[in-house]
C-alpha cells in the first residue's frame, strides 16, 4: 500500500505496534541462567506474574475522522498510495516507545490515534501539507522512527476532537551529498540511522552517532530531540554535529547557512535543534563527519565503587583525551550486568570466567559492590593508544580490576538490545523505564544519590519493592550525564499512575538539585510540567513567541515542550 | 567622579576617545624602516598626506537631553556618583572603534551622543534601570569595553530625538566563583579580559579567549558578539565556552542552567549569545576553563603560497589535533608582515636575519609570494609535541620553510598592537578596516578570491589604489574563517562613503558566495542591511519575535542586528 520512492518506507512498517523493534525479534533469556532469579529477587516477584497484551484484532481504534476533502487534498500532494487510514499504521503512529506508551498500547488504550498517516517525499510536499493543515486547523505530528520515550511523537490534537495527521518522514531518506573536503554530509531528515551510517562507511566516513534507538530512529528525530549517542563523548551530541539545517514551518521555510561558525546574531540552529516538531518539520541536515576509525576497541574495567569511578572519569575528560565511550555503572547496574551474562558455551571459557572471578575476589573486587566501566576507544592507532594509556592510568589510580576486552565486546555487541529486554519485563508484569539528566562534576554524586533516593521512595510509597540503577552515560570536561533505570512490580490496574509518581518525584528532585530535565531524551509530553522550572517563565515565553511566529495556528505537534492546558490534559 | 565598588571602572576611562587603547600608547614606527616606504608604495601615497583630528575642546557635542526626573531616578538606583553627563564620557560611549567610528569621532561628527552614562554595580540595578527606561521609552545601549568594530555599541535612539542612555557594565567586574572540580568560572559580565584571565591564571587556569581587543573588552561584550580569540582553534569561540548565563531584559530575567549539556527543548543559551544587547543585558556568565598550559610555543613557517597553506591547515585540523593558533596569511599580508619587521638591534641578529633570508631565497621561498603561517602550540609537553609533529609534517608536505620561533614570538608579542597601527594610518589619511567571514574548506579559496576581487574593484572604482590582504584566522574541521584588511588612500570629504562602498561590495559578495556575514565581529549597525540575506525573512522574524517578548517597548540597543527603518537611517 505504501511506497517510498518505489520502496517501502524503512521505518515503522517492520516495527512491532506493541513493543520495541522488529516483529519476531526478542531478547534471549534462555542462556542467561541468572537473569530471572535475579529479577525475582530484586523485585520480590514470585516469577509467575504475567501481564497479557491484546492482539491487533482486539484493538478497537476510534474510526478515522479524516474527511474526503482532507484525503483528496493529501493524495493530490503526496500521491494516491502515500496516505493511509489503515488501523495498524494509525496505531504505530499513535505513540512512541516509552513505558507509558507500551503499557497503553498493550491494553488498547489509544485515546488519540491519528486520523491519517501521510508520507511526503520532498520538502515541497511537506510545505504543501503544512500549509493546508494550518488553513484547516488540522494538527500535524512529525514522525521519524517513532522511538521517542518521552511522548515526543504522541498523537495529540490541538483541541479535543480535532483532526490529526501523522507526518511520516521515512520516504525522505536520501543522502544528498558527502563532501570529503569539508568532511560534511547533507541528508534528508527521514533517513534511518543504519542507512545513513552505511552510506558514510562506504565512502570511508562515520557520523559517530549511535543512540540506543539507532536501528529505528531517523536523522530528523535525532536533531529534533537533541539526541546523544553511545560514542558522543568523542563525537559530540547531535547538536555538535549539525553544521546547518532546513525546517519547514506552516508559515514558511527557515534555513541556516552551511558554515563552520558565525557571529551573525543569535545562532538560530540551536533554536531549531531540540524543537521537537513544535515549530515545523526538519527536512534536511548538514552534518560534520569523521574518517572511519582505523581501530576500535572496547574494554570492561571494574572500579571499586561508583564514587571513585566518577572521579576517574572526570580526570580522564579533563586530561584532554576523548574516548568515544565511557559508560560507568553504579553497583546496582553492575550487578544487573553480571546477572545478564550468558552462560559460557565452551568448557575453556567457563574455566576462564571462573579464574577471572577468583582473581577478582582475591584482589577485593566484586560484581556486587563494584562499578563497571565500559570504555570504548576509537581513532587512529596512535589516538587509541593515547586514549587507552590515559584511561587505564586513571583507572589504576582509582583502584581497578581490568576485565579485559571480553566484557567490553559483550557490551558492544548487545548495545542496541536492551530495549527488547523491556518488552520481556513488561510481559512479566514489571514496570521498567529510564530517565536521564546531566550536571557538573561537582554536583554529580550529590544529584546521583538524591534522585536515586527519590525514585526508591516514590516506588516504595506505593507498596512495591524498588530497584534503581544508574550509569554515567556521557562525560564532558565540565560534567556528565546520569542515566537511571527504575524497576518495580507493576501495580495492577494503576500501572500508569504508579509510573507517573516515580517520574514526578524524579523530575522534581532533578530540578531542585541542579540537574537538567533531560540530557538527550527530550521534553515531549512527559516533561512539560517541569519546563517552567527548567527554563523559567521567560524561557517558556521565548519558545512560545517563536512558535507563534512559525506556527501561528498552533497545528505543529501540539502539547510538546510547551504543554497543553491542564483542563485538556485532565490533570 | 565615577567609582566602581570603590575603584575606577577599568574600561573606558583610560581609553582614547578618538582611537584605540590607552592615551599615550601608540604603534612605534621608528625602528621599522621599511614600514612607511612600503605603505607609500602599495597605496601610491606621497608620504605627505595628513588627516588632522579635532581636540576634545573643539568637539561640539549636542547638549544632554537628560531631564531632572531621569537623573534623579538613575542616581537613586546606582548612587549619586555613578551617573554622568560629562562630555568626555558621553563621547567615549557614543561609538565603538570601527573605521567609520574613528573617522567620525576625529572630525567631531557625533550625531547621537548618549544623554547620560550610567554605571550599575549589580544585576538588581540593571533590572531597575531597564524597567524604568522601558516605562519612559528611554533607549539603552549596553556598553562593555566599547571595542565593537561593527557599530554594536553605537548610541542610537529608538526614534530620532529620543532619550538615550549608555549602560556601562564595567563596575560589574567580579569573579564570583572558580570551580576547580568542574573546571568552570562564574563572573560578572563587565569584567575586562586581563582581569578575568589574571584571576584564573592565579588559580592555575586559563579561559583561552584572546581576541585582538582582549585588553579593552569585557566578558559580556564577548558573549554578546559571539567573539573568537587568537587561540580559539583549540579553546573554541566564546559560545563554546559558555556553560550558562543570565540576561536581564526590560520584561524580566532569563537564566539558563549550569549544566554540561541538555535536551530540554531548544538551547536558549545560543539565542542570548550573539544577541548584542537587543534583548537585554548579559549580567553573569559561567564559563568552561582549562588548566594553565605547561608549555606554549609560537613558530613562523613560510608556505609556498596561500593555496597550499590552506590545504595544509585543513589536513592539520582534520587529523584531530587542535593547536590553539593557526594563522595563515596570504602573500599580500605576508609582505606587509615583512615590511613591519623591526630593524635588528645587534650585529649578530642582523647577520642571522641576512643568513635566513639568503637560505630562504636559495630554497625558492620569498616573503613577497609566500604565505606566512603563525602556529601557536600549547598544552602539556606531550600535547605540544604532538601538535608540533603534525603541523610540521603537514607543512613539510605542502612545501615549507621553517622561520623558527623568532617569527612566532614576534607575532605573539605584538598580537594586541595592530589596532594602534590603525590610528597611525588614519593620521596619514589612509582608509583601513577589517572584515571577516567563514565558510567550508571546499569553498574557502573560491570565497577568498572573490571577496578580495570585490574589495579591490570597489576601491579602484572610486579612483584609489587598493591594497587588500587576508589571513585564515580560525580553523575548524569543516572549514575556516577569512580575515581581510583593506587599505586605500582616503577620498577627502567622502571618507565614510568610500568605506561604505567597500563594505557593501564585500558583504554582498560574501553572501552570494557561501560565506557568513561575520565569523566573530558581530552584526551591530553595520551589517544589518544584509541580515535578511544571512538568516532569511523567517530568521529575522524569529529574532524580532524574541525581541518583542523580552523588550516590548523596543528600548534595548535600537537598530542593532534587526536594523532600523530606512527612512530613519537616511539611506
Amino acid at each position: 500500500m505504501i511506497s517510498g520512492q518505489g520502496t517501502l518506507p524503512t521505518g515503522t512498517r517492520r516495527q512491532k505496534w506493541w513493543g520495541w523493534g522488529e516483529e519476531g525479534k526478542s531478547y534471549p533469556l534462555e542462556d542467561r541462567p541468572r537473569a530471572l532469579p535475579f529479577l525475582n529477587q530484586i523485585l520480590g516477584l514470585s516469577g509467575n506474574e504475567i501481564s497479557p497484551r491484546l492482539t491487533l484484532d482486539q484493538i478497537r481504534l476510534r474510526e478515522s475522522r479524516a474527511d474526503g476533502r482532507l484525503l483528496v487534498k493529501l493524495r493530490s500532494i503526496v500521491g494516491e498510495t502515500n496516505v493511509t487510514t489503515e488501523t495498524r499504521e494509525r496505531l504505530v503512529h499513535a505513540m512512541g516507545k516509552g513505558y507509558q506508551d507500551l503499557i497503553r498500547l498493550r491494553r488498547g488504550i489509544v485515546p488519540n490515534p491519528p486520523d491519517a498517516v501521510v508520507y511526503p517525499a520532498s520538502e515541497a510536499q511537506v510545505a504543501a501539507i503544512l500549509e493546508y493543515a494550518s488553513q484547516r486547523d488540522v494538527s500535524v505530528v512529525p514522525f521519524g522512527g517513532g522511538t521517542s520515550v518521552v511522548g515526543g511523537v504522541e498523537a495529540w490534537p490541538r483541541e479535543e476532537g480535532g483532526l490529526l495527521l501523522a507526518l511520516d518522514m521515512t520516504r525522505m531518506n536520501r543522502v544528498l551529498a558527502i563532501d570529503q573536503v569539508s568532511r560534511t554530509t547533507k541528508a534528508e531528515a527521514g533517513i534511518m540511522g543504519p542507512d545513513l551510517e552505511e552510506k558514510l562507511n562506504h565512502a570511508g566516513y562515520t557520523l559517530g552517532h549511535f543512540p540506543e534507538s539507532f536501528e529505528y530512529s531517523t536523522l530528523g528525530g535525532w536533531v529534533a530531540a537533541r539526541a546523544a549517542g553511545q560514542k558522543s563523548t568523542k563525537y559530540g551530541k547531535i547538536e555538535h554535529m549539525v553544521e546547518g539545517l532546513r525546517l519547514v514551518s506552516p508559515s514558511g521555510t527557515i534555513a541556516t547557512r552551511d558554515v563552520p561558525a558565525s557571529a551573525a546574531g543569535p545562532d538560530l540552529r540551536h533554536l531549531l535543534i531540540g524543537s521537537e516538531g513544535i515549530f515545523g518539520v526538519i527536512t534536511e541536515v548538514t552534518l560534520r563527519i569523521h574518517r572511519y576509525p582505523d581501530r576500535m576497541e572496547h574494554r570492561g574495567i571494574l572500579l571499586r565503587d561508583f564514587s571513585s569511578g566518577m572521579r576517574a572519569l572526570r580526570e580522564i575528560m579533563q586530561s584532554g583525551v576523548n574516548p568515544p565511550t565511557l559508560r560507568l555503572s553504579d553497583s546496582a547496574e553492575t550487578s544487573a550486568f553480571a546477572a545478564l551474562l550468558r552462560r559460557p558455551r565452551k568448557t575453556i571459557d567457563r574455566l576462564e570466567t571462573r579464574l577471572g572471578m577468583w582473581l577478582m575476589a582475591r584482589r577485593g573486587f566484586s560484581l556486587e559492590s563494584g562499578s563497571l566501566l565500559i570504555m570504548g576507544l576509537e581513532g587512529t592507532e596512535g589516538e587509541v593508544a593515547e586514549q587507552k594509556r590515559i584511561v587505564l592510568a586513571e583507572c589504576r589510580e582509582a583502584g581497578a580490576f581490568n576485565l579485559g576486552r571480553g566484557a567490553g565486546e559483550t557490551w558492544h555487541r548487545g548495545r542496541f538490545e536492551l530495549p527488547y529486554l523491556r518488552d520481556v519485563l513488561l510481559d512479566r508484569g514489571v514496570m521498567v523505564d529510564t530517565l536521564e539528566t546531566a550536571t557538573t562534576w561537582r554536583n554529580l554524586e550529590n544529584l546521583y544519590l538524591r534522585v536515586k533516593e527519590a525514585m526508591e521512595q516514590a516506588i516504595a510509597s506505593m507498596g512495591a519493592k524498588p530497584f534503581v540503577m544508574c550509569h554515567v552515560s556521557h562525560a564532558y570536561r565540565d560534567g556528565a550525564s546520569l542515566y537511571y533505570t527504575f524497576l518495580a512490580k507493576q501495580i495492577e490496574g494503576r500501572e500508569v499512575e504508579q509510573w507517573r509518581e516515580v517520574k514526578k518525584a524524579s523530575c522534581e528532585c532533578i530540578l531542585e538539585n541542579g540537574g537538567t530535565l533531560s540530557h538527550h531524551h527530550g521534553v515531549g509530553l512527559e516533561h512539560t510540567p517541569w519546563m517552567e522550572s527548567e527554563v523559567g517563565r521567560k524561557g517558556k515565553e521565548l519558545i512560545s513567541a517563536v512558535k507563534s511566529t512559525l506556527d501561528p495556528r498552533g497545528v505543529m505537534n501540539p502539547g510538546k515542550i510547551l504543554g497543553t492546558t491542564p483542563e485538556w490534559r485532565g490533570t
